[in-house]
């Protein structure tokens, strides 16, 4: 196999009490990429669509990831990437994620699959370095792992995949306002209470038991976040409207994906996340701040191969 | 039915990441009651071996967990106590935990189960303010529901089931010094960094997850507290060396049980089990501290009746 081409899922990170830990994969929101085999040695950016993005190997996520994977492998050869951005740059699920875990996904299986899956995601974690300063894995793995996964801990990286109950549907509303995650990273405290550190932990978890057991309410009561959020949140106006109606429309939990500005709700059921996505839309119309929503069922595979 | 005998297990709590969450029955470590209707209201301790605790009602935590029972209930009558503790008062097992659910789950019983074991919990943590001054769950939840239990959060109270793999024995320690509850609580921070925070729910997380998947190197790479034992470790003697001899001898993870002073291992097999128990135990020989050593294997069902 010469070329393939490759679905990138978006991704939820930072799922309410989950936060740098627990992440989700979408499967009707995400990116396509065309990745190729080449006899010169080395990564080009061919072709990118879609978004307003450096092209340059070095300055583009996924050119940086597949640098990694092609210093790690014994592959002479090299790649040309094709990017058609679907994922809006800074919407806050997972942009840099998708692109940086599509490429060495492709990569890898065009060399035969020579890198687990662990090996994937550090690779991935180098375009989320370039990205955001960061090399962290809570979008890139359950981009690459599919589902939701937990993040355990980065000494050594240890990833875990969660079930997903098969009703789950999230709904994600992007308000097209800039939030920079360096500003919301700037405004945590890097000191918690213990006590919301308790209630936090019981809440992560729950939501696990709850993904483990298919308990729709205890995956909802678990859906809290008592640290993060309630900081981040005064980011994004209208959130708490938002919130609100999404549970008053049914939502399971609401919080903020990523850094954000997109919020994401989860509900069991589609009929239920499309109610959601309505109620969620009309606080944004009323504000009178555009935005995109996005209602899936949660992607059990991750990265995908896809009829060219 | 008119009297029932009743086996009462000794709690880890605490278990490392879980603290204030997550707890365990264990199996072959526990007190026994008899507990008899009586026509006349109210209750009576009638009987109290094995320690030299109060047996005046409103003193004892069976007798005001009890109490707790009989003003929910329409039962006009009262019961008497019969209390052999096998568990020593102040070990760190739940002691206290032990009395008052047993109390609580044997007079549900002989009031034909009017309520639920949610309901037991709530009378049960009526016994842990009389001895600790908080109304905690983190015993009392596995001591009634058995195997592992995350107490989820307060407001309202909510107990989780976790399941135990098959093969998971614990192991305790019990140097026979002296830490006070109120000792322990008090040399806590108040405040915790976001970072320890980010990686204590991580190892919720992960330890949750590889007690639903039999993951047993998950759940020793889990057990891992970042927050409470490097603080309180301080107070037991010999604590690291304990730890440090029974992760060589094969343990999965070891950490403080309860608030002290027990320490617990949890190990894959009953065989490792007691030779992590026999690792521990050479240290406190060694030190000249006396000690019992508890193996068991984990306690699926909480209190259970026993014939008399």
């Amino acid at each position: 196999m010469k070329e393939i081409k490759v679905f990138c899922p978006a991704t939820i990170a930072n799922i309410s009490c989950g936060f740098d830990v627990l992440g989700v994969a979408l499967d009707s929101v995400g990116d396509e990429m065309v990745i190729r085999k080449t006899s010169e040695n080395g990564i080009r950016i061919t072709r990118l669509e879609g978004q307003n993005l450096p092209m340059e190997t070095l300055q583009n996520v996924a050119g940086v990831a597949g640098l990694a994977l092609l210093a790690a492998s014994d592959y002479s050869g090299g790649f040309e990437i094709e990017i058609y951005k679907k994922i809006k740059a800074g919407s806050g699920i997972g942009s840099s994620a998708a692109s940086s875990t599509g490429a060495v996904w492709a990569m890898n299986e065009l060399l035969g699959n020579p890198f687990s899956k662990l090996e994937l995601v550090q690779f991935a974690m180098e375009g989320e370095r370039l990205a955001s300063g960061v090399s962290h894995a809570d979008n890139v793995a359950p981009a690459l792992f599919g589902g939701f996964t937990l993040v355990r801990g980065y000494e050594p990286l240890d990833i875990v995949p969660i079930p997903s109950p098969s009703e789950l549907f999230a709904t994600v509303i992007h308000p097209q306002i800039e939030v920079k995650t360096s500003d919301s990273r700037k405004i945590l405290k890097t000191k918690i209470t213990l006590a919301d550190g308790i209630k936090q932990w019981g809440n992560v978890g729950g939501l696990v038991a709850g993904l483990f057991t298919n308990d729709y309410d205890l995956i909802g009561r678990s859906l809290v976040d008592y640290i993060v959020e309630p900081i981040r949140s005064i980011l994004i106006p209208g959130f708490d409207e938002v919130k609100i109606a999404a549970i008053e429309a049914g939502a399971l939990g609401c919080g903020i994906s990523g850094s954000g500005p997109s919020i994401f709700a989860l509900s069991k059921g589609e009929e239920k996340a499309v109610k959601v996505g309505n109620a969620m839309r009309e606080i944004y119309q009323n504000i009178g701040i555009d935005y995109d929503v996005h209602v899936s069922k949660i992607n059990l595979d991750g990265v995908r191969s896809i009829s060219s």
